[in-house]
Protein backbone atom coordinates (compact mmCIF):
# COMPACT_ATOMS: atom_id res chain seq x y z
CA UNK A 1 0.00 0.00 0.00
CA UNK A 2 1.34 3.51 -0.67
CA UNK A 3 2.47 5.66 2.02
CA UNK A 4 -0.17 8.93 2.15
CA UNK A 5 0.63 12.49 1.23
CA UNK A 6 -1.14 15.08 1.93
CA UNK A 7 -0.94 18.47 -0.54
CA UNK A 8 -2.69 21.80 1.39
CA UNK A 9 -3.18 24.97 -0.66
CA UNK A 10 -3.65 28.03 1.19
CA UNK A 11 -4.17 31.73 -0.14
CA UNK A 12 -1.87 34.25 -0.09
CA UNK A 13 -4.21 36.56 2.33
CA UNK A 14 -3.63 34.25 5.27
CA UNK A 15 -0.19 35.52 5.75
CA UNK A 16 -0.94 38.99 6.11
CA UNK A 17 -2.46 38.62 8.77
CA UNK A 18 -0.22 37.13 12.02
CA UNK A 19 -2.51 35.57 14.25
CA UNK A 20 -4.33 33.45 11.28
CA UNK A 21 -1.05 32.43 9.93
CA UNK A 22 0.35 31.07 13.27
CA UNK A 23 -2.82 29.52 13.73
CA UNK A 24 -2.92 27.57 10.70
CA UNK A 25 0.82 26.80 10.90
CA UNK A 26 -0.18 25.25 13.62
CA UNK A 27 -2.95 23.25 12.34
CA UNK A 28 -0.82 22.15 9.36
CA UNK A 29 2.50 21.26 11.66
CA UNK A 30 0.03 18.56 13.27
CA UNK A 31 -1.17 17.34 10.36
CA UNK A 32 0.39 13.63 10.19
CA UNK A 33 2.93 11.81 7.86
CA UNK A 34 4.47 13.39 4.71
CA UNK A 35 2.73 16.64 3.69
CA UNK A 36 3.57 19.46 1.00
CA UNK A 37 2.53 23.30 1.34
CA UNK A 38 1.48 25.46 -1.56
CA UNK A 39 0.84 29.16 -1.03
CA UNK A 40 -0.45 31.71 -2.55
CA UNK A 41 0.37 35.39 -2.10
CA UNK A 42 -2.09 37.83 -4.32
CA UNK A 43 -2.97 40.42 -2.13
CA UNK A 44 0.79 41.09 -1.14
CA UNK A 45 1.77 41.01 -4.12
CA UNK A 46 -0.92 43.33 -5.25
CA UNK A 47 -0.62 45.80 -2.42
CA UNK A 48 3.15 45.97 -2.54
CA UNK A 49 2.76 46.65 -6.40
CA UNK A 50 0.22 49.52 -6.11
CA UNK A 51 2.86 50.78 -3.02
CA UNK A 52 5.40 51.07 -5.72
CA UNK A 53 3.10 52.26 -8.59
CA UNK A 54 2.94 49.25 -10.59
CA UNK A 55 -0.59 48.87 -11.64
CA UNK A 56 -1.78 45.01 -11.66
CA UNK A 57 -3.48 44.20 -14.89
CA UNK A 58 -5.75 41.52 -13.98
CA UNK A 59 -7.57 39.29 -16.62
CA UNK A 60 -10.52 36.61 -15.86
CA UNK A 61 -8.63 36.17 -12.19
CA UNK A 62 -5.60 36.09 -13.84
CA UNK A 63 -2.55 38.40 -13.14
CA UNK A 64 -1.23 39.47 -16.19
CA UNK A 65 2.64 39.50 -15.31
CA UNK A 66 4.47 42.33 -17.34
CA UNK A 67 8.50 42.20 -16.01
CA UNK A 68 7.97 44.35 -13.48
CA UNK A 69 4.90 42.45 -11.85
CA UNK A 70 6.84 39.69 -12.36
CA UNK A 71 9.37 41.37 -10.11
CA UNK A 72 7.52 42.11 -7.70
CA UNK A 73 5.46 38.78 -7.66
CA UNK A 74 9.20 37.07 -7.15
CA UNK A 75 9.85 39.37 -3.92
CA UNK A 76 6.30 39.02 -2.57
CA UNK A 77 5.92 35.16 -3.49
CA UNK A 78 9.13 33.68 -2.81
CA UNK A 79 10.45 36.31 -0.61
CA UNK A 80 8.41 37.94 1.94
CA UNK A 81 5.09 35.05 2.11
CA UNK A 82 7.62 32.29 1.69
CA UNK A 83 10.18 32.96 4.23
CA UNK A 84 7.32 33.95 6.79
CA UNK A 85 5.51 31.09 6.05
CA UNK A 86 8.55 28.20 6.37
CA UNK A 87 9.93 30.52 9.83
CA UNK A 88 6.39 29.78 11.24
CA UNK A 89 6.34 26.21 10.61
CA UNK A 90 9.68 25.86 12.07
CA UNK A 91 8.44 27.31 14.62
CA UNK A 92 5.91 24.73 15.29
CA UNK A 93 8.07 22.11 15.08
CA UNK A 94 7.60 21.28 10.82
CA UNK A 95 10.61 21.05 9.53
CA UNK A 96 9.45 23.71 6.35
CA UNK A 97 11.73 24.61 3.19
CA UNK A 98 10.60 26.50 0.64
CA UNK A 99 10.76 26.72 -2.91
CA UNK A 100 9.78 27.91 -6.23
CA UNK A 101 9.86 26.08 -9.02
CA UNK A 102 13.53 27.06 -10.26
CA UNK A 103 14.74 25.75 -7.02
CA UNK A 104 16.21 22.13 -7.32
CA UNK A 105 14.41 22.17 -10.75
CA UNK A 106 11.45 21.33 -9.04
CA UNK A 107 8.84 22.64 -11.31
CA UNK A 108 9.50 23.30 -15.32
CA UNK A 109 6.74 25.10 -17.37
CA UNK A 110 6.63 26.83 -20.55
CA UNK A 111 5.65 30.94 -20.75
CA UNK A 112 2.04 30.44 -21.92
CA UNK A 113 2.06 31.28 -25.79
CA UNK A 114 0.43 34.45 -27.25
CA UNK A 115 -3.55 34.12 -27.80
CA UNK A 116 -6.26 36.46 -27.47
CA UNK A 117 -5.07 37.54 -24.37
CA UNK A 118 -1.14 37.70 -23.33
CA UNK A 119 -0.45 36.85 -19.66
CA UNK A 120 3.16 37.70 -19.81
CA UNK A 121 5.45 35.85 -17.79
CA UNK A 122 3.38 32.91 -16.43
CA UNK A 123 3.70 29.51 -16.34
CA UNK A 124 1.63 26.65 -18.12
CA UNK A 125 3.75 23.72 -16.02
CA UNK A 126 5.53 21.04 -18.03
CA UNK A 127 7.12 19.11 -15.50
CA UNK A 128 7.14 18.12 -11.40
CA UNK A 129 10.58 16.84 -10.35
CA UNK A 130 9.40 13.64 -8.09
CA UNK A 131 12.53 12.49 -7.78
CA UNK A 132 13.35 15.29 -5.74
CA UNK A 133 10.24 16.02 -3.71
CA UNK A 134 10.95 12.64 -2.56
CA UNK A 135 14.25 13.20 -1.39
CA UNK A 136 13.02 15.86 0.54
CA UNK A 137 10.24 14.21 1.79
CA UNK A 138 12.32 11.26 2.74
CA UNK A 139 14.92 13.40 4.49
CA UNK A 140 11.67 14.36 6.44
CA UNK A 141 11.72 18.14 5.00
CA UNK A 142 8.53 19.57 4.35
CA UNK A 143 8.59 21.43 0.79
CA UNK A 144 6.42 25.17 0.81
CA UNK A 145 6.12 26.16 -2.78
CA UNK A 146 5.22 29.51 -3.61
CA UNK A 147 3.70 30.33 -6.84
CA UNK A 148 6.54 30.43 -9.70
CA UNK A 149 7.79 28.29 -12.11
CA UNK A 150 10.96 28.50 -14.43
CA UNK A 151 11.79 27.67 -17.84
CA UNK A 152 14.95 25.96 -17.13
CA UNK A 153 16.42 28.90 -19.69
CA UNK A 154 16.69 31.46 -16.65
CA UNK A 155 13.15 33.31 -16.81
CA UNK A 156 11.17 32.59 -13.56
CA UNK A 157 7.20 32.30 -14.39
CA UNK A 158 4.16 33.46 -12.46
CA UNK A 159 1.83 29.88 -12.33
CA UNK A 160 -1.58 29.86 -10.15
CA UNK A 161 -0.94 28.27 -7.25
CA UNK A 162 -4.29 26.23 -7.30
CA UNK A 163 -2.57 24.69 -10.36
CA UNK A 164 0.67 23.76 -8.97
CA UNK A 165 -1.62 21.99 -6.03
CA UNK A 166 -2.99 19.94 -8.81
CA UNK A 167 0.27 19.27 -11.04
CA UNK A 168 2.22 18.37 -8.00
CA UNK A 169 -1.15 15.95 -6.06
CA UNK A 170 -1.08 14.68 -9.40
CA UNK A 171 3.06 14.12 -10.26
CA UNK A 172 3.29 12.96 -6.84
CA UNK A 173 0.88 9.78 -7.15
CA UNK A 174 3.78 7.40 -8.50
CA UNK A 175 4.72 6.88 -5.14
CA UNK A 176 2.25 8.01 -2.92
CA UNK A 177 -1.55 7.85 -2.05
CA UNK A 178 -2.19 11.51 -2.63
CA UNK A 179 -4.73 13.77 -1.27
CA UNK A 180 -5.37 17.41 -2.00
CA UNK A 181 -6.40 20.03 0.58
CA UNK A 182 -7.18 23.56 -1.24
CA UNK A 183 -7.80 25.70 2.28
CA UNK A 184 -9.31 29.05 2.08
CA UNK A 185 -12.17 31.00 4.41
CA UNK A 186 -15.23 29.66 3.20
CA UNK A 187 -16.56 26.57 4.60
CA UNK A 188 -16.59 24.93 1.25
CA UNK A 189 -18.15 25.05 -1.89
CA UNK A 190 -21.10 26.62 -1.16
CA UNK A 191 -24.57 26.05 -3.11
CA UNK A 192 -26.75 28.96 -2.15
CA UNK A 193 -24.46 31.63 -1.15
CA UNK A 194 -27.03 33.85 0.96
CA UNK A 195 -27.94 30.32 2.88
CA UNK A 196 -23.72 29.51 3.02
CA UNK A 197 -25.06 26.08 2.87
CA UNK A 198 -21.74 23.85 2.34
CA UNK A 199 -22.32 21.04 -0.75
CA UNK A 200 -20.80 17.78 1.51
CA UNK A 201 -20.48 15.94 -2.19
CA UNK A 202 -19.39 17.30 -5.55
CA UNK A 203 -19.67 15.54 -8.69
CA UNK A 204 -18.59 17.46 -12.07
CA UNK A 205 -22.44 17.07 -13.26
CA UNK A 206 -23.27 18.97 -9.87
CA UNK A 207 -20.89 21.51 -10.84
CA UNK A 208 -22.27 22.18 -14.30
CA UNK A 209 -25.41 22.47 -12.89
CA UNK A 210 -24.80 24.72 -10.25
CA UNK A 211 -22.55 27.16 -12.57
CA UNK A 212 -25.54 27.07 -15.29
CA UNK A 213 -28.24 27.86 -12.25
CA UNK A 214 -25.61 30.55 -10.96
CA UNK A 215 -26.03 28.58 -7.56
CA UNK A 216 -22.13 28.18 -7.59
CA UNK A 217 -19.96 31.35 -7.94
CA UNK A 218 -17.95 31.53 -11.19
CA UNK A 219 -14.67 32.44 -9.52
CA UNK A 220 -14.51 28.64 -7.90
CA UNK A 221 -14.51 27.50 -11.47
CA UNK A 222 -10.74 27.46 -12.07
CA UNK A 223 -10.05 25.94 -8.04
CA UNK A 224 -12.47 22.91 -8.88
CA UNK A 225 -11.74 22.38 -12.24
CA UNK A 226 -8.07 21.82 -10.94
CA UNK A 227 -9.52 19.50 -8.38
CA UNK A 228 -11.48 17.54 -10.59
CA UNK A 229 -7.85 17.36 -12.42
CA UNK A 230 -6.47 15.69 -9.61
CA UNK A 231 -9.13 13.37 -9.43
CA UNK A 232 -8.41 12.15 -13.19
CA UNK A 233 -4.91 12.08 -12.62
CA UNK A 234 -5.21 9.50 -9.52
CA UNK A 235 -5.53 11.91 -6.72
CA UNK A 236 -7.19 9.97 -4.01
CA UNK A 237 -9.07 12.73 -2.08
CA UNK A 238 -9.67 16.16 -3.27
CA UNK A 239 -11.17 18.66 -0.43
CA UNK A 240 -12.13 22.63 -0.27
CA UNK A 241 -12.88 24.12 2.62
CA UNK A 242 -11.67 25.94 6.06
CA UNK A 243 -9.10 25.02 8.21
CA UNK A 244 -10.86 22.53 9.73
CA UNK A 245 -10.49 20.13 6.55
CA UNK A 246 -7.08 19.51 8.19
CA UNK A 247 -8.38 18.24 11.48
CA UNK A 248 -10.34 15.95 10.63
CA UNK A 249 -12.97 14.23 8.38
CA UNK A 250 -16.56 15.61 7.51
CA UNK A 251 -15.51 19.16 6.62
CA UNK A 252 -16.01 21.04 3.62
CA UNK A 253 -16.90 19.83 0.16
CA UNK A 254 -15.41 16.90 -1.26
CA UNK A 255 -14.78 16.23 -4.93
CA UNK A 256 -16.27 13.08 -6.22
CA UNK B 1 41.29 12.02 2.28
CA UNK B 2 38.37 14.03 2.47
CA UNK B 3 36.57 15.55 -0.86
CA UNK B 4 36.92 18.83 -1.33
CA UNK B 5 33.97 21.84 -1.44
CA UNK B 6 33.75 25.42 -2.27
CA UNK B 7 31.76 28.13 -0.71
CA UNK B 8 31.71 30.76 -3.00
CA UNK B 9 30.20 34.16 -1.55
CA UNK B 10 28.86 36.87 -4.25
CA UNK B 11 28.39 40.92 -4.12
CA UNK B 12 24.76 41.44 -4.19
CA UNK B 13 25.72 44.23 -6.54
CA UNK B 14 26.10 41.54 -9.41
CA UNK B 15 22.68 40.63 -9.68
CA UNK B 16 21.29 43.88 -10.78
CA UNK B 17 23.33 43.69 -13.78
CA UNK B 18 21.73 40.22 -16.05
CA UNK B 19 25.13 40.34 -18.19
CA UNK B 20 27.36 39.99 -15.05
CA UNK B 21 24.93 37.62 -13.44
CA UNK B 22 25.01 35.26 -16.07
CA UNK B 23 29.06 35.57 -16.91
CA UNK B 24 29.20 34.58 -13.04
CA UNK B 25 26.86 32.10 -13.13
CA UNK B 26 28.31 30.24 -16.24
CA UNK B 27 31.72 30.34 -14.25
CA UNK B 28 30.11 29.42 -11.32
CA UNK B 29 28.50 26.45 -12.98
CA UNK B 30 31.83 25.37 -14.39
CA UNK B 31 33.74 25.23 -11.14
CA UNK B 32 33.97 21.01 -10.26
CA UNK B 33 32.84 19.41 -7.11
CA UNK B 34 29.90 19.97 -4.59
CA UNK B 35 29.75 23.71 -3.93
CA UNK B 36 27.78 26.18 -2.14
CA UNK B 37 26.83 29.50 -2.89
CA UNK B 38 26.22 32.70 -0.53
CA UNK B 39 25.03 36.23 -1.61
CA UNK B 40 24.07 39.57 -0.67
CA UNK B 41 21.73 42.24 -2.00
CA UNK B 42 22.80 45.04 -0.22
CA UNK B 43 21.91 47.75 -3.40
CA UNK B 44 18.57 45.91 -4.60
CA UNK B 45 17.00 46.06 -0.90
CA UNK B 46 18.15 49.57 -0.68
CA UNK B 47 17.05 50.98 -3.75
CA UNK B 48 13.75 49.01 -3.04
CA UNK B 49 13.71 50.84 0.46
CA UNK B 50 14.00 53.94 -1.13
CA UNK B 51 11.13 53.43 -3.86
CA UNK B 52 8.78 52.50 -0.67
CA UNK B 53 9.94 55.79 1.19
CA UNK B 54 11.53 53.58 3.58
CA UNK B 55 15.10 55.45 4.95
CA UNK B 56 17.94 52.63 4.98
CA UNK B 57 19.46 52.84 8.45
CA UNK B 58 23.51 52.22 8.85
CA UNK B 59 26.27 51.97 11.13
CA UNK B 60 29.57 50.38 10.67
CA UNK B 61 28.58 49.64 7.54
CA UNK B 62 25.79 47.53 8.89
CA UNK B 63 22.69 47.70 8.16
CA UNK B 64 19.80 48.85 11.13
CA UNK B 65 17.23 46.67 10.72
CA UNK B 66 13.69 47.57 11.76
CA UNK B 67 10.18 45.55 11.16
CA UNK B 68 10.01 47.28 7.98
CA UNK B 69 13.44 46.83 6.87
CA UNK B 70 13.21 43.17 7.42
CA UNK B 71 10.58 42.75 5.20
CA UNK B 72 12.23 44.67 2.54
CA UNK B 73 15.38 42.84 3.02
CA UNK B 74 13.09 39.33 3.06
CA UNK B 75 11.49 40.59 -0.85
CA UNK B 76 15.03 41.93 -1.83
CA UNK B 77 17.34 38.90 -1.07
CA UNK B 78 15.30 36.12 -0.60
CA UNK B 79 12.79 36.86 -3.33
CA UNK B 80 14.42 38.75 -6.02
CA UNK B 81 18.50 37.74 -5.75
CA UNK B 82 17.67 34.32 -4.64
CA UNK B 83 15.25 33.40 -7.76
CA UNK B 84 17.11 35.39 -10.29
CA UNK B 85 20.59 33.43 -9.25
CA UNK B 86 18.68 30.38 -8.73
CA UNK B 87 17.24 30.36 -12.42
CA UNK B 88 20.10 31.73 -14.02
CA UNK B 89 22.14 29.13 -12.33
CA UNK B 90 19.89 26.26 -13.52
CA UNK B 91 19.75 27.78 -17.14
CA UNK B 92 23.42 26.89 -16.72
CA UNK B 93 22.97 22.93 -16.01
CA UNK B 94 24.21 23.68 -12.24
CA UNK B 95 21.04 22.23 -10.14
CA UNK B 96 21.10 25.41 -7.39
CA UNK B 97 18.43 25.37 -4.76
CA UNK B 98 17.41 28.84 -2.93
CA UNK B 99 18.25 28.63 0.68
CA UNK B 100 17.32 31.23 3.96
CA UNK B 101 18.88 30.13 7.12
CA UNK B 102 15.11 29.36 8.37
CA UNK B 103 14.66 27.03 5.34
CA UNK B 104 15.57 23.03 6.27
CA UNK B 105 16.28 25.14 9.33
CA UNK B 106 19.59 25.71 7.75
CA UNK B 107 21.43 28.28 10.03
CA UNK B 108 20.01 29.40 13.12
CA UNK B 109 20.74 32.56 14.82
CA UNK B 110 20.16 34.48 17.96
CA UNK B 111 19.01 38.05 17.73
CA UNK B 112 21.74 40.44 18.91
CA UNK B 113 21.52 42.01 22.15
CA UNK B 114 20.89 45.68 21.94
CA UNK B 115 24.20 47.31 23.84
CA UNK B 116 25.64 51.13 22.47
CA UNK B 117 23.73 50.04 19.21
CA UNK B 118 20.14 48.57 18.59
CA UNK B 119 20.64 46.15 14.96
CA UNK B 120 17.11 45.52 14.97
CA UNK B 121 16.04 42.54 13.64
CA UNK B 122 19.89 40.99 12.99
CA UNK B 123 20.91 37.56 13.70
CA UNK B 124 24.11 36.03 15.05
CA UNK B 125 24.97 32.70 13.91
CA UNK B 126 24.70 29.61 16.68
CA UNK B 127 24.46 26.75 14.44
CA UNK B 128 24.80 25.56 11.03
CA UNK B 129 22.75 22.18 10.19
CA UNK B 130 25.72 20.04 8.80
CA UNK B 131 23.21 17.48 8.00
CA UNK B 132 20.74 19.23 6.01
CA UNK B 133 23.52 20.54 3.82
CA UNK B 134 25.30 17.39 3.25
CA UNK B 135 22.35 15.73 1.89
CA UNK B 136 21.61 18.23 -0.45
CA UNK B 137 25.24 18.38 -2.06
CA UNK B 138 24.94 14.17 -1.58
CA UNK B 139 21.67 14.61 -3.79
CA UNK B 140 23.96 16.99 -6.18
CA UNK B 141 21.87 19.69 -5.30
CA UNK B 142 23.85 23.47 -5.04
CA UNK B 143 22.41 25.42 -2.19
CA UNK B 144 22.57 29.06 -2.65
CA UNK B 145 22.28 30.96 0.88
CA UNK B 146 20.68 34.44 0.98
CA UNK B 147 21.75 36.67 3.95
CA UNK B 148 18.73 36.03 6.06
CA UNK B 149 18.56 33.37 9.04
CA UNK B 150 16.28 32.66 11.90
CA UNK B 151 16.07 32.24 15.56
CA UNK B 152 13.48 28.75 15.55
CA UNK B 153 10.49 31.06 17.50
CA UNK B 154 9.52 32.10 14.11
CA UNK B 155 11.36 35.18 13.69
CA UNK B 156 13.87 35.98 10.74
CA UNK B 157 16.84 37.89 11.15
CA UNK B 158 19.29 39.67 8.81
CA UNK B 159 22.78 38.50 8.81
CA UNK B 160 25.85 39.63 6.72
CA UNK B 161 25.94 37.44 3.75
CA UNK B 162 29.94 37.37 4.63
CA UNK B 163 29.54 36.33 7.74
CA UNK B 164 27.21 33.44 6.27
CA UNK B 165 30.27 32.11 4.22
CA UNK B 166 33.07 32.31 7.25
CA UNK B 167 30.33 30.48 9.35
CA UNK B 168 29.10 27.91 6.41
CA UNK B 169 32.65 27.12 5.66
CA UNK B 170 33.41 26.54 9.15
CA UNK B 171 31.30 24.23 9.90
CA UNK B 172 31.25 22.12 6.59
CA UNK B 173 35.47 21.28 8.00
CA UNK B 174 33.86 18.55 9.29
CA UNK B 175 33.17 16.64 6.33
CA UNK B 176 34.82 18.23 3.65
CA UNK B 177 38.00 20.04 2.95
CA UNK B 178 36.50 23.46 2.51
CA UNK B 179 37.52 26.51 0.16
CA UNK B 180 36.16 29.42 1.09
CA UNK B 181 36.29 32.36 -2.11
CA UNK B 182 35.34 36.18 -1.85
CA UNK B 183 34.19 36.88 -4.78
CA UNK B 184 33.82 41.05 -5.53
CA UNK B 185 34.05 43.65 -7.81
CA UNK B 186 37.93 44.13 -6.96
CA UNK B 187 41.42 41.90 -7.89
CA UNK B 188 41.62 41.44 -4.14
CA UNK B 189 43.19 43.56 -1.03
CA UNK B 190 45.05 46.26 -2.40
CA UNK B 191 48.40 47.48 -0.97
CA UNK B 192 47.81 50.90 -1.90
CA UNK B 193 44.57 52.38 -3.23
CA UNK B 194 46.03 54.44 -5.94
CA UNK B 195 48.26 51.84 -7.67
CA UNK B 196 45.85 48.96 -7.31
CA UNK B 197 48.37 46.23 -6.29
CA UNK B 198 46.92 43.61 -5.10
CA UNK B 199 48.37 41.70 -1.96
CA UNK B 200 49.24 37.97 -2.95
CA UNK B 201 49.21 36.34 0.31
CA UNK B 202 47.84 38.59 3.47
CA UNK B 203 48.45 37.48 7.34
CA UNK B 204 47.08 38.85 10.27
CA UNK B 205 50.03 40.39 10.91
CA UNK B 206 50.27 42.34 7.32
CA UNK B 207 46.34 43.05 7.88
CA UNK B 208 47.50 44.60 11.30
CA UNK B 209 50.11 46.74 9.60
CA UNK B 210 48.15 47.52 6.54
CA UNK B 211 45.29 48.91 8.50
CA UNK B 212 47.34 50.75 11.25
CA UNK B 213 48.91 52.51 7.92
CA UNK B 214 46.09 53.33 6.25
CA UNK B 215 47.28 51.52 3.02
CA UNK B 216 44.21 48.78 3.42
CA UNK B 217 40.78 49.90 3.39
CA UNK B 218 39.08 49.99 6.32
CA UNK B 219 35.76 48.42 4.56
CA UNK B 220 37.92 45.40 3.80
CA UNK B 221 38.17 44.95 7.68
CA UNK B 222 34.88 43.09 8.43
CA UNK B 223 35.63 40.06 5.19
CA UNK B 224 38.73 39.80 6.64
CA UNK B 225 38.00 38.78 9.63
CA UNK B 226 35.93 36.67 8.75
CA UNK B 227 38.28 34.89 6.39
CA UNK B 228 40.10 34.73 9.35
CA UNK B 229 37.95 32.88 11.28
CA UNK B 230 37.45 30.75 8.45
CA UNK B 231 41.14 29.52 8.34
CA UNK B 232 41.04 29.30 12.28
CA UNK B 233 38.23 27.16 12.42
CA UNK B 234 40.20 24.89 9.93
CA UNK B 235 39.09 26.13 6.19
CA UNK B 236 42.05 24.84 4.12
CA UNK B 237 42.35 27.75 1.81
CA UNK B 238 40.31 31.49 1.62
CA UNK B 239 40.71 33.60 -1.36
CA UNK B 240 39.33 37.43 -1.88
CA UNK B 241 39.12 38.50 -5.66
CA UNK B 242 37.28 39.20 -9.04
CA UNK B 243 35.38 36.07 -10.65
CA UNK B 244 39.08 35.25 -12.17
CA UNK B 245 39.57 33.15 -8.87
CA UNK B 246 36.92 30.76 -10.05
CA UNK B 247 38.67 29.69 -12.53
CA UNK B 248 42.33 28.78 -11.79
CA UNK B 249 44.78 29.55 -8.83
CA UNK B 250 46.95 32.62 -8.76
CA UNK B 251 44.48 35.44 -8.75
CA UNK B 252 43.23 37.40 -5.97
CA UNK B 253 44.34 37.61 -2.28
CA UNK B 254 44.92 34.36 -0.58
CA UNK B 255 45.02 34.51 3.04
CA UNK B 256 47.15 32.89 5.11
Amino acid sequence: MKKQLSIVKIGGGLIENPQALRRFCELFAALKGPKVLVHGGGKSATALASKLGIKTKMVHGRRITDKESLEVTTMSYAGWANKTIVACLQSFGCNALGLSGADGNSISAVKRAVSEIDYGFVGDITAVNYSLIEKLIKAEICPVFCALTHDGKGQLLNTNADTIASALSAAMVVGYSCRLLYCFEKDGVLSDLKKNTVIPLLTEELLEEGVGNGSIHAGMIPKLENGFKALQAGVAEVIIGNENILKEKGHGTQLK
